[in-house]
């Protein structure tokens, strides 16, 4: 059976519209014929269904521009895993118009066992090389397929979480304590500002009152009226982004964001990010599992897939789950009321 | 007991000199008195062994910048690991010519139950804050010793290694393959290519003899003259630095000196770096464990801490070593043979 392909669309006739979409869900029935995508015409070719695309066999219409490679790549893998999927192009059966037109997603992929005739959706995939930058912006509510340039096929799947917990503590006000270059140490803190709050790190293990809290930590305490030290928060700020630019603004915000939500944020830097959360700290005495590791970015922040693929597998790999806190710019209006966006990636295998 | 500073040194009397080198080794004998360096005055005002330095107690001497904090904190979780340690400054004791004035190195750390009078030197430590920048170039022969914003340690054992292996495969000329846009197909490959080289990624798991190759590869395979493709290993070449820029070229050198030292680089996506690597194989159906994830950089990165953590931190959770590739110019003079230096990263627990 052969097809000819037309603009962005391949053609083929009844015959091929009965076998191909009824029985196996791939193109779209126009009048009586059948359109596909070219990847679906693709993998046709590649399984002998059909023969030729207006005489191409699968190697040559493979290696034309007519057909994206690592989309060929996602289709066959997807198909291999038992599912149909159509390209989320407006007006095809199965797609949505909150997907039609989305640059982000490329094919909507139906529930095993559904078919675009179903109208469920169980993934909506954007197909990107290892090499292509992602903007942010464009995650939340899309499966990324990722090519790696062995041909390889990572899954990561993108949400937008409200990340929320029952941790609080009532703290007293003023205590002092001393600004160092890159800490503030106070000599004689309240017992449950460590205790109670998970604030800061104890000088010494053994025993000693001596607490010190990181920068951020400090920050967010001078303005909430509970640390005293010379020059007030805005010392502490000032010393903050001496060390750590316009970074150290982005991530006061998301620490305080957390605590505002109930979530004790702690340095993440072993695990490389910069927070890992508790939801749930009522005494650190009896301290939970933490749950998230946080990395703060910019709102017009554009990812590296292997990047994400490191913070994923190495969250995956300490049971936490990976969020990135993207924080508009001062002036700008995206995010939450606390100016900052939630997005979670984890792997999936579909 | 009281102190005097004087310049970078604290000074203190005979009584001093028994009490603090002698019996704990702290410090170095000048004349019959007592020197020690500013964090070892500190430790001891810290342990309230030391009443004062030029009157001054433990919280102003810390605040001020006669010592470091990130130097007192490494200094006294040695101490409190129980090892006895000196600043490599020249002629102390114990501080050999190879790390005095070596501004990478700032302890000598001895056996635990030795000190500065035995000759013996466990560690070599490099202090540094989680956001100072740590060029490449200085690690290899030095234990990183990073404080992170909530002052906790991660101490990183850095080394120089010579990766090797016994992999390696006659392989016949000239095998045919398509070029696509971001990797190569070999329709009808010789089998050994894969089996027993493996080189590249079949098409289809389930059988079917397409084999697809990463464009690192193909260049590799090109050069060697056992691929052929339309316009050469020079057509690949630019493909791959179409898409990846300079970096291909390091990529490619670092993928010839392992394949040239026995060792199989793949595809290192899903862990976040260039390659994972097998160092014995002799075939793909009997393939161990991979043993490194190889992360190619320029001879002059510069790491940020928490970077290394991350890398390393995931290369430790599934049992793999970390090792950079530090490429150098072409027209450079540095790293081996290959113009490559091995650098390797792990965890330590002193």
């Amino acid at each position: 059976m052969d097809a000819t392909l037309s603009g962005e669309a391949v053609r083929a006739g009844p015959a091929a519209r009965e076998q191909f979409h009824d029985a196996r869900g791939y193109g779209r029935p126009v009048g009586g014929d059948l359109e596909l995508a070219p990847v679906e015409a693709a993998h046709l070719l590649y399984r002998g269904d059909l023969a030729g695309v207006d005489g191409a066999g699968f190697r040559a219409f493979l290696a034309s521009t007519a057909v994206s490679e690592t989309d060929f790549l996602v289709y066959k893998d997807l198909r291999d895993r038992g599912f149909y999927l159509s390209p989320a192009r407006a007006d095809w059966p199965g797609v949505t118009h909150d997907v039609a037109g989305d640059p982000a997603v490329d094919f909507v992929v139906y529930p095993r066992g559904s078919g675009p005739w179903d109208g469920d959706v169980a993934y909506r995939v954007g197909v990107v090389g290892e090499r292509e930058a992602v903007p942010a912006g464009d995650l939340g509510g899309v499966v990324l397929a990722v090519v790696d340039e062995e041909s390889e096929i990572t899954y990561l799947e993108t949400a937008r979480p409200d990340p929320t917990g029952t941790s609080g503590v009532a703290l007293p006000e003023d205590a002092d304590g001393d600004l160092l270059s890159d800490r503030v140490v106070l000599w004689d803190p309240p017992a449950r500002l460590y205790d109670r709050g998970f604030y800061g790190q104890r000088l010494d293990d053994q025993g000693g009152d001596a607490l010190q809290l990181s920068l951020v930590e400090a920050a967010h305490l001078a303005r909430q009226g509970v640390l005293d030290v010379d020059g007030g928060a805005g010392a502490v700020l000032d010393r903050g982004r001496a060390v750590e630019g316009d970074q150290f603004d982005r991530r006061l915000r998301v620490y305080a964001a957390l605590r505002e939500r109930g979530v004790v944020p702690k340095t993440g830097f072993k695990f490389g990010a910069d927070f890992r959360t508790y939801a749930d700290v009522a005494s650190v005495e009896d301290l939970g599992h933490s749950e998230l590791l946080v990395r703060v970015l910019g709102a017009d922040h554009v990812f590296s897939p292997r990047d994400l693929a490191l913070d994923v597998r190495l969250a995956h790999g300490v049971r936490k789950t990976m969020v990135f806190a993207l924080v508009a710019d001062a002036g700008g209006e995206q995010g939450g009321s606390d100016g900052v966006t939630w997005l979670s990636v984890e792997r999936l295998t579909p």
